[in-house]
């Protein structure tokens, strides 16, 4: 399964639902935005430590895969309607953060 | 490339600067959530119909692409640390949506 | 009531539980992100017309008073716990955004 | 200054700018939003203790203002466009909690 596959799936979905209508670019930030929050809410009263290791609680580790995968597809959906090549993107912004920030020289 | 390639090519970027010991699960979802603000900001005035007419400012073309790759960037990361398969926990949750939320008889 | 009075309140509130060791300026802020999510959340698919008509919905009339009402707890404890005056700090930023934005002239 | 007197002043603030047309419910939790990131933002690689420390950086410190600063501002803004108390509403919270969570016997 590849991201193309996922994006496809999406588009697919929506449209089974009729859902186009609720999938502007601002509903969707909003949406994504709102994944996040639940995302950052499993981690809010864990020590650094303690998020490292999450799988010590089944049910948390249920939720974190849960949220993740809710961050991935509304982020996948935006990115869809709004025509952006989320790989394409990812990799020219990590070209300008390594002009940005150099490597550590060893 | 793939999802496979961004998340091997992020972890060199971490590694080669010594990042490592900064990307715990705790800080990534937080600077996630950092990130998704910054995009949901370009958003917040904007009717929905403008939401959807974005390219018609260049410069917001320019930030909406940028952060939209910084939001894939963090996640990716996050997932990676977690030892999650992103395109994996995606499918599953979509599995669960499709039962969820029937589709439209037509 | 005053914010002086919630400020305490809720400084008794988390000394009665002994949460004061989770109340580091770092996990409130991941706190209050997570409310803040929640709160977006339920506007996203509204349409801004629909938004404003929010009360239309017990339910939702009823959600929204409690998102509100846990930022608003989130955000006064993280003042409290970095000893900042948030009155004082949102008056000194109004100053500053009135310099930024001079009003309309009619 | 009282928090009715900041909601007079914000209010006074829009209406000299004719932003009232901005300020629906929906895009109000969307700024609200984005502020919470840049303020998370601020912390998302500190520790814990780091995060307590804030003030021993200058520029974090005067960061942290501004950006709690902002978060209290949409806030405010928020509740008067709905029409909520927001001190009424954080009180009726915390008595919730507080048959929710009750205090640790000592």
């Amino acid at each position: 399964m590849t991201l193309d596959a996922l994006t496809q799936r999406l588009r697919d979905f929506a449209a089974a639902r009729d859902w186009e209508q609720f999938h502007t670019p601002k509903n969707l930030a909003m949406a994504l935005s709102g994944e996040v929050g639940e995302l950052t809410a499993l981690f809010q009263w864990l020590t650094p430590e303690e998020s490292a290791d999450w799988r010590a609680d089944e049910t948390r580790e249920f939720n974190v895969r849960d949220e993740i995968a809710d961050v991935l597809v509304y982020l996948v959906r935006l990115a869809d309607v709004l025509g952006v090549d989320l790989l394409e993107a990812a990799n020219a912004k990590v070209d300008r953060n390594e002009k940005r920030f150099p490597p550590l020289v060893r």
